[in-house]
């Protein structure tokens, strides 16, 4: 039902992946903040289709608009709506859809739920919806520079395609190595095995899943709640509110299951002066562990050590090969779907994790701040 | 800063671990319920400590009062409010904490997001916090019952200890299985393994992590959105918001990047009409998938086969040996904890598991009940 | 900071009067509704300026466009994104209001809570913000007319200008009465008096304020909560929301206060088979009251009796003198406002305040449907 | 459905007039804050029952415990939970209502929404609900104290009973004027009449209504927000949410309609650095208004001038004297009430109307904290 997130920096996301736009509004943006339109444009190029031959063909320039909220370049408190037309919204192929199920996508669960189902396309879940909150996450980043001593960076990219892992080190990525190749793997080996296999995957017109994996630096300690808001829990929900997305983890993850407490604990030893990786206690001392299988987040708040998560996509639903369903009266029928698909979401899932992690960190950063002398 | 779970059946907790007293207010419960007391202590008492040889051996009866909401057996429809008192609340052992941080617990966080903490005991970010979750998810699973036509049949258990793994079948699992081993894992001999590892690791003074799985039986098709309020993204956070998880899985969750498409998709078919997992079409027809990679939940909405879910937890940070770390000021010292811990989470974890699940879904469920015709 | 109504269904607006456009974001509304475009024009249309020589000469189209929620002519229960363009947005004569604060607006208020301003127009405090209001609060009147029996029937009207008070029943006040004259009071003698004193304000280059009183027919028996959400409540709040309003009554009001209980108190009684206004008891008998002082709510809920309601409208700020005021230093000057304002807002305020009441039933109607058996 | 008040400082409050106990969660209170418990008490006893022989013989101690929330004397920052018990709750004078409607009161409508209802007294209904507002509303003036440079007071008082009005300047009444007389009205003479018309209209088993009006010096300016968190719109909610009350003003209220624009505007001047009351503008200069008829509030935004309100309680509904009314199954019947019951409610309702006040203003301030640079 809730199309928005946030509690003080409210996203409100709009729009089917073949109706006439889609957008955000964004209640409780700061005010006075100069916005870079640009900076938000470049996210959306990093989002969109069609950047490479591994994703789909769909061709959409999306331009954003802004609608409200902008005054001689600043932003003015209320609330900022941004749009998107949709232009090459084709629904042709989408015909044989209107009465049988796509296996494993949302339509039939769309039926079960509203009854009346905007067959022409994905609709509400088409993965095109994260273009409000992509265009969000990057005014949330703006946000957050503004309103923090040291820029929190917040760089995502593709940790594993199938079963091929990348090695990647969260201290040191950087994003112009992510962006050094299609797959947006900073592992240029693991890439190129990736890259391969998608295309092998393509080629047998099957998919294939994948892990995106991110890291925050530089936020700052006490972001969180100790219950219901951990800043864990606010996070898994922003992550598996992406669409495929059917996995998450924080710091050591799963791998934390079999180690021992002895080895997982991160030791507290002073931070020195010039690490931006510190937490700040009342005594005014500055703090840093000597490990981070925290992921810099403890008993639910942030330790102000790099925040790290990861995120599991599974395959892409629709593969180009016949498969059985049945049809809108639950007869066994097949279905052989057309279409513009990629056969692996993960390359384009990056700016939307990207997004994700600023817009929970932006509302958390806001709501400390309420609470601070 | 928000101590409250929901939209419509919102369940505020409060209470410290060695303050007065804790419980929860739930507002929104429907009206009219017969409230089964003993059920609600039932669960209150799987929860808590001294239950086995490998619990802590803290001693708290945790005797659940109602101070409103009632009337003659039957909610009210007003806020319905659940205490236990704080008995067996020793802080003593915690003397040496109040100005030493002990390494991976919230203490260090907690100061530095509210610069004043309750020293005696781990106050807000304590696992006896989940008194009121629990108590709020045995009411939940009460309203969840008296509005669906099927029972809905939330089932948690022990996968994973360490790196011993049990072999469940999760269409199978029932509850007496799971209470029959205080492991409370329903595979007899992983959970003789997992209990021999547990009391081997609390000897070496040492402590372990686990997984606990979860199944959620005859939940209706329709529950959950497709954006921010996805099924999965409403578990996700409600489950990483318990203490010490990690992680979450939806379904085939990390193990799905490795499949293909072809594989990982759940074709549909007709439901036999004695099949309590199936989806209502608009049409009227009943449907079912032939697998159930999914979980349960296909494009954020809930597809009537069982919701599977697992929730990583890492190894308990209190371990009885001396260990580095900083003290108010920031200046290097040693801890070594006394006091009553559980040298591994998860047997305790089961019914806070369920207890959240039960959370979702019967929130989801007044949700989607608002928006039937 | 929020510019969202409602619990579920959510109606979020956004735009200044001189910018982009405005429009509205409605997330929750239920699906399927086979949606009246045209009937939501229409209440644009009667809530645009320069529909007669007593309103403002803005020339604006107001035309409704639908960016996203509908397909195939109903809702999706999706966001229904609904937007206007400002097309006659004539910035200049707000040039001087630059640097000096328009007396008894938002400027100045807006300049201390957000230290950014967009001073060419009202901006976010303009009554040109009701356009996404509107709209919302036509497609509120249609999930109300699809989701009751009996039609909820909301009809408001001019009750006062200055200190002409028009003599009208709230029993039988019809909307084309409303609608026969240009300020929408059905009292044909008192609105002469209005209109006449209404001109003769603004050949005096002054304004004045007015009362607008709003009956709700067919409303069911049991909207609002006995805490925090009295319907009376909510619709304080909705109606205190709108521009220029200072004050709101329901029911007998303050003049309630010079009553005795004995005189003040609503019998209750059978009701006849054939009254759309009664209560429905568990039993089933069916119950009104012989007077309704109450307005149809007691203890906050709605009894099933017309809900009546006034709100208070200052006069416009905007008055054609010179008067004292400051500028952006502090320091004393003079302001001589130009443009276009209407010397009475309370014409062009009845459909703002049937749209606010439309909002606030409907979401209490779904809120009320989740709690259902 | 919602008994929580507030965005950020939230006030969940619980409890039926003669259930186990009632009382408060406050979550989101700020943390570090030196709680004054005999100021909350104060105020508990200024709302309770029995305090003068014009209000009800109901005696209840209303001693508040703290059961969470507070360490070492100091806020945590998590729950607040603050409890009263119910001690003399004598059911039995209701035994007769359990079958039968008490017109005007919430019985009825209690049935029609819940279908199930604490006929032993109002049940949630009842103005011993308000224990846990006044309870919170005692800790929010604290936080504003705290963190505001001049204190924020809040002063309210009667200003009518019946057709007898006070002459009170709200510039310059002060709590011992109000608290000098049981009506609680500063005008001695007025006070004097009111206290007769009470004991007269008690002794001929009647009730009559009054109005609370109330000021709130030194609110700093920037509170509230242009659309629907007005903060007019904000007091009206929360004013209207107290029980019997039926009408609400801020400033001039009803009587700007009669106003002109000329006479109603508040023009600006240069505040002399010693005024408490002024707004701050971006440039550092300090802006005052020559009059106040927007009571503190333009464009839904304080401008640093006092707050002022006033609320409308309707007369009483319980009067001791036999009414017609229905039974359950809907047949007429007669009614005649026993029990402890005011004859004029807004004595006890002036501490009700400033913990109102004090809520809305601590959240609003701790909404604008976090907007801030």
């Amino acid at each position: 039902m809730s199309s928005t997130h946030g509690t003080l920096f409210r996203a409100t996301t709009f729009g089917e992946s073949h109706g006439g736009a889609l957008g955000v509004v964004i209640d409780g943006c700061p005010p006075g903040l100069l916005l870079d339109l640009d900076a938000i444009q470049a996210e959306l190029d990093r989002r969109r289709p069609g950047q490479s031959s591994l994703t789909t063909a769909r061709q959409e320039p999306d331009r954003v608009e802004v609608l409200s909220g902008l005054f001689e370049g600043r932003t003015l408190g209320s609330p900022l709506a941004l749009l998107v037309w949709n232009r090459d919204a084709d629904a042709s192929a989408y015909a044989p859809f209107r009465d049988r199920y796509r296996p494993s996508h949302a339509d039939l669960t769309t039926d079960a739920r509203y009854g009346h189902r905007a067959w022409a396309g994905g609709g509400r879940a088409s993965a095109r919806e994260t273009v409000g909150r992509v265009a969000a996450g990057a005014v949330a980043r703006q946000v957050l520079a503004a309103r923090t001593d040291q820029p929190v960076e917040i760089v995502a990219w593709v940790d594993q395609v199938g079963d091929i892992v990348a090695g990647c080190d969260p201290a040191t990525v950087r994003r112009d190595a992510v962006e050094a190749n299609a797959v947006r793997c900073p592992d240029p080996a693991a890439a190129a095995e990736m890259e391969a296999l998608i295309r092998a995957v393509r080629k047998d017109k099957d998919t294939v899943g994948g892990v995106v994996r991110c890291v925050c630096r530089h936020v700052p300690a006490g972001l969180g709640a100790p219950v219901f808001d951990k800043l864990e829990a606010e996070l898994a929900r922003a992550m598996l509110s992406l669409p495929a997305a059917k996995g998450f983890e924080s710091g050591a993850g799963f791998a934390s299951v079999a180690m021992r407490g002895s080895t997982h604990n991160d030791l507290f030893e002073p931070a020195p002066a010039d690490d931006p990786h510190a937490a700040v206690l009342p005594s005014g001392a500055r703090v840093r562990t000597r490990t981070n299988h925290s992921g810099g987040i403890q008993g639910g708040i942030s330790n102000g050590m790099p925040v790290t998560l990861s995120v599991a996509f599974k395959p892409v639903a629709t593969i180009f090969r016949e498969q059985d369903t049945v049809d809108a009266e639950g007869r066994p029928t097949t279905i052989l779907p057309r279409g513009r698909h990629d056969p692996c979401v993960v390359p384009r899932a990056v700016p939307m994790v990207e997004a994700m992690a600023a817009l929970v960190l932006c509302d958390q950063l806001l709501r400390l701040r309420a609470l601070r002398p």
